[in-house]
């Protein structure tokens, strides 16, 4: 029994990036050993998924500053964690990492005690990862067919992953499951990142294209759907990968639970609900690929499943019914 | 306003299909002029979709025949069609037609007949989809917003098509509308075929990946979803490309009227319902394309949509009830 893929490792000070760009066709870790390569990793998306983007930020600042002596720390710091934020400006864990770091390091103005920081970040992102996994192990049993959705996995967060947490930890337990992994339209996350990361640590899965999740379940060959989630909202809506409401609504017509997995940290009191959320559209291209010239295309990247359609919401707190969100959360 | 793309053309005794492997990056028609490169357009699939088939292949026959004398007809007949029927041995309108040629030749012993009855089947199938138009039409009004699926196109059908029948005769008419195309994984056939057909008459298309119809239909901007079938069993139960029961279930959950398009020669009296028909599994490569190198892969080419999900079925006698299905056709 194999364990999840390491999405980055910490070692000797010195610190190493899976690939994710060459996945599934080549397993390579990238040695970023200075500033720029960790702005061009990120920028790539050689490290992708908002934790891992934080945690691979930290610890390449951490690592910029190690020959840097005291007097030149704080400007040296300051600078350094402008240039990285500008390598994905809207990566809200890139920049809390960052501005983390830069405060230890304001008043210590040791390279010590950044290192130590990113290690904490990482250590607290593994601990809430494997929380999850803990508390969403009961809903997989012997035989469970389980069905996902774009990469919610390790290669995104840290070891084991958010949708993927339950799987993992069960896994290690030996209880023997399937997974159907959705290929995740139009970027395939499912297909080169999931089906990849989940056969690599041994767990029996399945691809299909999104629109053959209705046929399986029509089928009764799937007992829950596990996904990850980039917002909840106030009142227990769920911003996701586009697809996911329609896992959603099929799950309801079939009468499959329907589980969203994410750190406490990703509900969002502030907004009332999924329809306030501005929606990214990404390029037609992603669409069209080579087969439709110039046809007019809309690509939305995420979608809003609204809290009905959701049977619970795990975190590393336990599990709890997304309906009830409402009533936990103040909206501001 | 320009017209729907030709399938194929006959013209002055000679036979052309619209080179449907280049679509939509090139439009080019192949002059098939003998047997072996009629063979080889039905084998590599230049031109498909089961009507379209069956027409050039009566074509196809016809035109082998031209300057075959009296004495060697009814041999010559007989073995050109055999091996016309070999380019795809399980598709049931090519046989149909090239045996309905071989009877009348057998009889006749002249290619005047031969040619005149492929057009007859020609003509009868433009009429049919005429008609289907014709039923459909009051389903699409100014400003509609219609979603579809896969290709049930003037590509695959003739003139017109099925599914999309309605929506040539409306935009005929002048009534301007809107539709939606799911790219149709894993093949592509909205993508590359029902997005280029439509646009190339001049309908206003969107483009969306199969996974976003549940986001467009949350919106509110899908009024009605027609599709076409490969077959109807005697309860009602549609049996179409995969993706079709997802749609379905979709409108169901969002109140959006779901309607099937077909000739009521689609209709499989002898079969009780969805569950009894076998559904092909394709190659997993299909699927996989290069982004998964040996993941398991479960790849049906069609699904199964109940009656009860149908809003109603048009074929060229009208528009009907799937549930009343039943109640019309008698299960052998």
């Amino acid at each position: 029994m194999t364990a999840a893929p390491q999405t980055l490792r910490w070692e000797n000070d010195e610190l190493y990036l899976l690939d994710q760009r060459r996945l599934p066709h080549e397993v390579a870790y990238l040695h970023v050993d200075d500033l720029s390569a960790a702005w061009e990793a990120i920028h790539t998306l050689t490290v992708r998924g908002a934790p891992a983007i934080g945690i691979a930020a930290a610890y390449a600042l951490a690592r910029s500053m190690r020959e840097v002596n005291a007097d030149d720390f704080v400007a040296t710091l300051s600078a350094n964690a402008e240039y990285l934020k500008s390598a994905r400006p809207t990566a809200v864990n890139l920049a809390w990492a960052v501005d983390k770091l830069v405060a230890i390091g304001d008043e210590t103005h040791r390279y010590d005690t950044l290192a130590a920081a990113a290690c904490d970040i990482h250590a607290e992102d593994t601990a809430i990862c494997t929380a999850i996994g803990e508390h969403g192990a009961a809903l997989i049993r012997e035989g469970s067919n389980v069905l996902t959705h774009c990469n919610a996995g390790s290669l995104a967060v840290s070891r084991h992953g958010t949708a993927t947490a339950p799987m993992y930890h069960q896994h290690a337990a030996g209880v023997p499951f399937h997974v159907f992994v959705d290929e995740t339209r139009p970027l395939y996350q499912g297909a080169r990142l999931t089906a990849w990361e989940l056969s690599e640590a041994g767990i029996d899965v399945t691809l299909i294209c999104d629109n053959m999740a209705a046929t399986v379940m029509s089928q009764g060959r799937v007992d829950l759907v596990i996904v990850g989630t980039d917002r909840v909202t106030a009142n227990g809506d769920v911003i996701n990968k586009i697809g996911t409401l329609n896992l959603a609504v099929l799950c309801n017509h079939f009468d499959v639970p329907f589980y969203v997995a994410c750190p406490s940290s990703t509900f969002d009191a502030g907004t009332a609900d999924g329809g306030s959320v501005p929606i990214e559209e990404r390029a037609p291209e992603e669409v069209r690929q080579t087969h439709a010239a110039d046809v007019p295309v809309y690509n939305p990247a995420f979608d809003v499943t609204p809290a009905a359609l959701v049977t619970g919401i795990i975190t590393e707190h336990g599990l709890c019914e997304a309906a009830a969100i409402g009533g936990i959360l103040q909206p501001g």
